[in-house]
């Protein structure tokens, strides 16, 4: 397996030494294409990449006729933050207190939902599936409604291979187990290397289903402090796994959920290398890495040499979640995950496989794709620009090249827990930082979904930063009127 | 909770009990409907029901115009057959030696799939599935594709809570949980109620999926030794509950796989009363209760007041494998069996969901089964006659009320395993009976798969008695001729 993306990191990760060391500051001019070109010993091309890629994130900017600038650089604070040491033990999980009310309060469908995980029902190719549906079970009868045992559809399976060519992998149908959703992908991936009392270690922030599914499975876990410029912190990893018995890590590399960022090339490289070295197997969830606005960032998968990478995906956040056809590369556990697969539920529904395989393979797959990705870019910019119009000035924002997240920290210390609550009083449900550790951290933190752009949804922003401008005049104890929307 | 079949079964037992005690013999004519009606105090209906269904037992059988007459009982010995009292301890999981080979060849699809466990695919409603899928994406896109976290969709759960009725099951919908198929279900159940090194009680001899699922979780098992007649010995589970710590008892007690025996509805009450007595919860796999030739027997659920029994079920075996649409009534363990799902894997497909319960919903379930339960009935009838003709003689084949199997025990001591291995050289396959324990049992027996019934299928069987035939004449060591067939 090879990386080809790994040239514009290494200009952009040039580029962007020479701001942080100062060497270029706001407003100075960038090397041109050509320059930069020769002096790299790569193509213009490679160069346009990795500018653009800056340019998304921020760091540059074109100006036409005249080249690249510098920008002021992002807002949000790019160190790891600060952590209490003996938080790198390894801890048995129980969950923060905030939890099962999060949960309770999603069953019941707040009006504005912006802590779902998937992108707005409009973008679903609700048509084509709906044809696809139909003509496999009126043709293929047999195939569609018969048990279809691991590994799933050789079908789809062949489309998935196909498909990884375009980040960088290069893997058989033969690599390939289907599963219903990521989320089986990786509690089979668990079952599969952990016992109970076992330590897994991960990023800091985590999304909270994890932690619960872990909590189930009796782990311990170890949260890494992880910044939200290009992840996990390779010497607290290295620090842990010389202290500790790690069975397993978990990451999300590419477009992280809830911090937004993308593991740069070299350090998935390293990370993998670390973890092959110690053999801890790394369980790489991947969900997010096709809703790239740029170029499509490779997994870590790409450079596992010894199969002790497991990744898992699924298409719930690219064509539909309710598709439930999700996928693994289990690497050398491949046969004992076939098994375990087999043993919880004998089989996928083999018409969903069916669909999604035809879906990618007459190429409605790759035209949805390239709509979704500027449609979400530009949510993820419009969700942006009203949070920081409408919430206190100090209110830092993540920005992201993918996925379907802001990450945000409230200015002077004010409580997002709170803001939580007056939020679903108010009919708005986010994502409270609370739910992403088990260590009483990110209370100032929230996670906002940028799934669905509307006018509902800027008015509840608006909302969300009137309550924080109450909270911090003191206010707290204020009548919370119900949200007028719609 | 209540159970409206008992009557019949009261008259059903007086009858076999007259059998069993001599008091009526071979040739003997019954009491007429009208004389045991009064003699019983219940409507000639009941007493009509009862009668019919120890005519499908081969207990009696109607002589137009004359009456009921007691048959020559069934074949298959009634006894429980002997135990070994060691084998009544705590066993861990080893699989029989013939298990990974039967798995593979199951894989590459030999010829003539008598191991199969569902109905033959002519019988799926695809025509109808195929419009209710393409209606429900087309019309209900949002609903068709989102997350549907358990317990899953409220209107599937109201078809199953009021198809509950005919069973005598007065459910709500409120008590059901969907799955991904009844596998899942057992798997949760297990997950819900045991930790590694539990001991869980069962049937002997019982399917061996669930043996492989139960390894897979690192349980223990007691096999305890039931009849092929009306289920398990309670004397045995009595003294094994006075003597192990039994963490859940798992039962097939409708149309059971593999022996295809029904618990009378005393044995059930009974059982339900003993381990609850114990505080032993019941994982109940109802999956072959609609699958009935006469009244459809009642499952243990009815008779559960404490909670503690968790049904497990699915429409794999009615409507089509692939639909992958089960469910739970967890009774008790409802919160941590709705949250393990959501955490294993979030949601099953809604849209499937969707399908079934519009299948239910209008009318289409119940005339499908009507025909599916005629056609199975006939098959089962004509497999049994064809094993009974080309075997040799003393074999001994069971005759169930409903469900998919005859349990065979050959003659003479004849090797089953043996008759497999040349049976799979030529393109047949069966599941031998060493699979179904873990005590080197059952040797001697076989189980065939009555879901399918053509020529090729008669042909097969013509073959597997040939072969039975040679091997007995000590010709084991010839030269297999692959089956011509089609």
């Amino acid at each position: 397996m090879r990386a080809k993306i790994t040239r514009y990191e290494q200009v952009s990760r040039r580029i962007r030494h020479l701001i942080e060391n100062g060497a270029l500051k706001e407003g100075d001019r960038l090397p041109s294409l050509r320059q930069m070109s020769e002096e790299m010993q790569v193509s213009i091309n490679t160069v346009k990449e990795a500018y653009w890629r800056l340019e998304n994130q921020y760091h540059i900017t074109a100006v036409p006729q005249s080249g690249y600038y510098v920008r002021k650089q992002p807002q949000l604070s790019q160190a790891h933050a600060p952590v209490d040491p003996t938080q790198l033990d390894p801890q048995e999980i129980s969950l923060c207190q905030i939890f099962g009310a999060f949960q309770d309060v999603g069953k019941s469908t707040p009006e504005i939902r912006l802590a779902v995980a998937h992108m707005d029902p409009d973008f679903w190719p609700a048509k084509k599936l709906s044809r696809y549906f139909q003509e496999a079970a009126l043709y293929q009868p047999e195939e569609a409604f018969t048990y279809l045992i691991a590994p799933g559809s050789r079908e789809l399976r062949e489309q998935i291979a196909q498909q990884g060519l375009s980040c960088g992998l290069d893997i058989s149908p033969d690599d390939i187990v289907i599963t219903n959703g990521c989320q089986e992908a990786i509690f089979l991936a668990l079952m599969t290397i952990c016992e109970p009392g076992d330590t897994v270690v991960m990023e800091s922030p985590i999304y909270f289903s994890l932690i619960d599914l872990l909590r189930q499975l009796k782990l311990k876990i170890i949260e890494i402090p992880t910044s939200d410029d290009d992840g996990i912190s390779l010497e607290t990893l290295r620090f842990v796994l010389d202290n500790h018995t790690v069975k397993a890590m978990f990451s999300i590399p590419n477009f992280n959920n809830p911090m937004g960022f993308t593991m740069p090339s070299w350090k998935k490289k390293k990370l993998v290398n670390l973890l092959a070295r110690r053999g801890v197997p790394l369980i790489e969830d991947d969900i997010y890495g096709d809703l790239c606005f740029g170029p499509r960032p490779e997994p870590c998968k790409v450079y596992d040499a010894k199969g002790e990478v497991l990744l898992c995906s699924s298409f719930s956040k690219t064509i539909a979640p309710g598709l439930r056809v999700g996928w693994m590369l289990p690497g050398k556990y491949a046969d004992q995950v076939n098994r375990l697969k087999t043993l919880i539920n004998i089989s996928n529904s083999p018409i969903n496989q069916m669909v999604a395989a035809r879906f990618l393979k007459e190429g409605g797959y790759r035209k949805h794709m390239r709509r979704v990705r500027q449609q979400l870019q530009v949510q993820v910019e419009a969700l942006r620009a009203s949070v920081l119009k409408y919430f206190p000035s100090g209110t830092k924002v993540t920005r992201p090249d993918g996925g379907l997240f802001v990450w945000i920290e409230l200015p002077d210390g004010l409580d997002a827990d709170l803001l939580y609550r007056k939020a679903v009083q108010a009919g708005i449900l986010f994502a409270p930082g609370t739910l992403f550790s088990i260590h009483n951290r990110y209370h100032h933190h929230l996670r906002l979904s940028s799934g669905t752009w509307n006018e509902r949804v800027e008015k509840a922003i608006a909302h969300l930063g009137r309550l924080c401008a109450r909270m911090r005049n003191g206010r707290t104890d204020d009548r919370v009127s119900r949200l007028a929307v719609g």
